[in-house]
């Protein structure tokens, strides 16, 4: 798997040392990516490009997170939400899936959790799975949608899997079908340490990128796409608007903050996709959450409780971390994701990493 | 069954003629109750007490309206609200239903979808019924809810048998094991009559109530809970904290209203249901949507629209129908409720009409 | 100054030793009433019937509390709430006034703190007083109000008198000139203690109450205003469309909540004003700011902070006060206000106590 | 006056005639600019480096428009807030100026329309200019903020000189003391048109840019700002923390939108703001409102109104304008502002034009 920074593309501030959401200590990303079939869409029997992915804030257990969420635009589905807004907790983990795989998904967590997860609900829940976070982008281009090809065993063996460390990135999971300023896209991740006050903090960003018009894109400050106007996805039947998919945006902080803290987060994360040409556009689903790891028990029901947090003054290199990961993030995606052909031959290129760095190199971006 | 002004019980305004919110012309609402077995809980295998109601504001076509939605206390699932909020339209059927059964009934709303509406992408979707609204409250005192008993065939059942006309209320659809102000509650209807600038419109509130303590119901005015002491939930084995359920309320009117007017409206529900007692107490899913059937063709694609709307100065009596028809419908839930046993012979008690009249009667309340 | 329960009307909960917003410790409460002239308007040169009244969280100092609002019906200015909801913090003096006052009042509170506050800009502002709030409704019924007539030694005046202790009702302060439910209204205050696991909470309410008409009024679930059709106010010349005022209100609490669970409990009161008869008429505005004085230096820029705070599940006998105290501070309002004639002569009559006992005595709901 | 264009600096899309929001028809824009003195600050005696721009959306009259607001950041003030969300409407000027002449400005704005605009209260009004909407950035870098220098008279005058046409830029009105990445910036506006169903709208932004800090500037996609690293601001005494500053946006169209629509657009501005280097620090407030000259008179009283808008799915395109348009009127008010020396001999240096030619230049974004 290649990334943004292999081919020299030059970013702002420090990584963590995966470059991924999982620098975040305890998070855990997983994937379960389902591909099968070829040829003509037979709908209910494929071709199935699609998968879902998980991201858990503390790993397989019931720990509620500090937790804020913002919709730059709409149109799409993140369940849980009033939940999260109300009591300022994340209590399930985020799942990002397919647009019409959310009623699914939604089951299977709570299944799952009901299963794996032992606890007292006499002593600790507020909600516990049962209003789970769900996430959804679309991948009709490429996958037989409407055929529900995620399936219960999917959403457990993504839960399973899932770890810290390296995260996948591409053609992989929820991302598995989706396309990026017309571009192949996908999963893409990225983080940034900040330091405050003589702490090292971690920030890191995960997307389920299936936004954006080729024109648009930007990497690096360079219009790339405008220079790349050939390798447009080659589509057979009914095509939705071109840039009419979603991005999906998980922001993972170690850094203490409250909720109302975490929604600033969540209100830069449009800054970082203006950089690489994002709009916001009508069809798309812009949806983004953002957790902090940094109380262990906030939601706790034992008493008068004590929540760590950062003055507003030092939330600024946050937000400039939150818009530099979310750039990178996005980048990586494109990067990463493979040229993939699904249904009804149907096929989306990958982004070509010697015309990216060529291009990059006219504008003066690259190193050598 | 029996309603609240059989009994007497005094309220303001005109309500239209079937005193539900099918008197705005064209909204349909179906049940499907599912009810089976009694003795103890075999998790998965009943006793089933539970079911789910859709509100079709059209009809069974594809006919967005405008809308808008209010969480006053968030500990609940709506989902479609990312995009009702952006869109300022309501482009499905509202589906209420269990907590666990948000999957499955948000699958099979876009199931029917697909089978039973024709529709010509290319001409007139925004989001056709992707993004379908379906809301939960939570049933476990009666029901076997982690079952699964609401199946895609009993959504399909409730829009098939969608009409106009009167509202069966109580334990019925959605309302069916749910529990208001510790009596038998359930689904509830009201509608308000309002006459502005010599035109008369139809304002419809209809409730899933399955909130609120026994100590804080008010009816008319008067405390009755605090006079009924007794009669409480006889409950075996867990029992969530008393009033931790929730209400969901549909509010449909033919009053030509702006998306951000309508939002004016759902943020008057919660001065109606404190009329009743409700609190909106933390582990409560307060949500609410408000739809106006005024535009014929809101969401249309093609060319210039135009939406007729009131001047902000004729919302006010809008407003009052909003809290009087949130509270009738209220107390029509617990008037038509009956008493239910449910799992392991748990019992919730209809609220006895008898002394509610001597009660109302001692508060020089009644008529006579 | 005659206060609700003087008259034995019954409510809920249990009030702090004043019944008031100063039970919440470090409150302090200053009035500045303007009355001058009689007869005819003459626009500048009065008659006067206006005021400014300022809350103080914690005293005449720089001290942040956490700090949320929310607006029921926007027709009015509410300064300073970007920032609050921005940062979760109100820092300076609430102040209300009349409607054209919001510059003056504004301008005043910031010289006032340059004047009076020692500040070290390098250690602890956020925005200091610079962005203070303040919040206005419309005597115009009275009181001359394009005259300018409160001036920046008044708002000084109720800054320097300001103390804990007994709060005067009624035509006092920013409530002198107003009317509420078409009688004379003005300031009211009220209190309730709350014992949540072994400690014991204040939480306190002030409003400045201009709002809603004769037919809404509702005390102790009686419709008082129905039974009591005459003394209406007597107006000469223009008269706004009854009801078009606004309510403030401010809520007060020692208990430790953080910004997110402080705009819940702003929520609430809408439903205490739904008991009293308040509709949230189109041209009122009715905006609600809430804050806690638990944590004693929730903005310091010195380092990693802590707050504390409670559980969310402990959180809804807090909602419950404030829907009582919000109940309560209205029909102070009434019962302390005194029979004003104004400008032009308009006069707006007293709520007259004697009738609102027999009515009430009418309905079973006093003692004897 | 030098404009970015004059510079050669690419930009995307179509501009209007005068690349300036007054492009939107009926528009006008009024600037009074405050400058004396030299030499120590004397507060209260000067220094004085200040004033006040407003935007009357169709001139010198009564006559709301459909209106929207966003916060991004909310460390700022920007008055009628509350109403333009609740009624859809901005019914006053809009007026920019500096953080403590909020009030005078209040004031002077409901003084004017009192006495220049006639109004039939019993026909049109809802709330007429009494809610005025006012913003402010904090010029004490170069202007003695304290003294109040902005007077009445000042508003009145920019009221009276505001027109169509070309619009100055800079340092002018209430950008006269503002600074921008670090370099002098202050007043600048930019327009797109663009073309939806074979209509042209116009659509318009005017900045009040006192915001970021040096090494963030970004032009055209290049991060001129760490290019130059050299002209810092020169300052005597207290200085804010770098980057405190904070920008105001108008948004103007002629497209016609409904308030949740124009909602939409004001949610873009973030990512024309990313695209400059913006990141929306904790300190500044970056406020912005939005509305349409589409519909004539759509807060009219008399009988059932009807509003024109655009579908949805044609809101994309305005996405991308006002995402453009920001981006050049950041850059139009950096390009047109000069070197200014106030309060102490503080020195804030003009972006220098032949380094930024050079520059963009050298990353290969300038024709030759």
């Amino acid at each position: 798997m290649t990334r943004s920074r292999d081919l020299g593309i030059p970013f702002e501030g420090q990584p963590g040392p995966y470059n991924a959401i999982t620098d975040v200590s305890g998070v855990e990303v997983g994937h379960a990516t389902v591909i099968s079939g070829d040829g003509p869409l037979k709908p209910g029997g494929g071709p199935v490009r699609t998968g879902v992915t998980v991201v858990l804030p503390r790993g397989k257990q019931y720990s509620p997170v500090f937790a804020a969420w913002y919709s730059l635009n709409g149109c799409g589905e993140l369940t849980g939400t009033a939940w999260l807004e109300e009591s300022g907790f994340l209590e399930s983990a985020i799942a990002l899936t397919n647009t019409v795989s959310i009623g699914t998904v939604h089951d299977a967590l709570i299944t799952w959790a009901s299963q794996h997860i032992p606890i007292d609900f006499n002593q600790i829940r507020d909600v516990f799975w049962y209003l789970p976070v769900v996430g959804e982008t679309n991948d009709m281009l490429l996958n037989d949608i409407s055929g529900f090809h995620v399936r219960p065993e999917h959403v457990f063996a993504a839960l399973e899997s899932a770890s810290g460390g390296p995260v996948q990135e591409g053609n992989v999971g929820g991302g598995t079908g989706m396309v990026t300023h017309e571009f192949k896209g996908g999963i893409g991740t990225s983080s940034r340490l900040v330091e405050i006050d003589g702490n090292l903090y971690s920030l890191g960003i995960l997307v389920q990128a299936n936004h954006g018009v080729r024109s648009h894109l930007t990497i690096a400050g360079v219009q790339v796409g405008k220079e790349i106007p050939e390798l447009m996805p080659e589509v057979r039947g009914y095509r939705p608007e071109p840039g009419s998919g979603s991005i999906l945006v998980v922001l993972a902080t170690d850094a203490p903050l409250l909720p109302h803290q975490l929604k600033r987060l969540t209100k830069r994360i449009p800054m970082g996709l203006g950089r690489t040409g994002g709009v916001g556009a009508n069809p798309s689903g812009d949806l983004f959450i953002a957790f902090s790891t940094a109380n262990s028990s906030p939601a706790s029901r034992s008493g008068l409780l004590q929540a760590d947090y950062l003055p507003n003054a030092w939330n600024t290199p946050l937000f400039e971390a939150t818009i530099q990961a979310t750039e990178e993030a996005v980048v990586n995606a494109l990067v990463a994701a493979e040229t993939m052909t699904g249904i009804n031959g149907n096929t989306v290129y990958a982004l070509p990493h010697d015309r990216l760095v060529s291009i990059l190199r006219k504008y003066n971006r690259l190193a050598a």
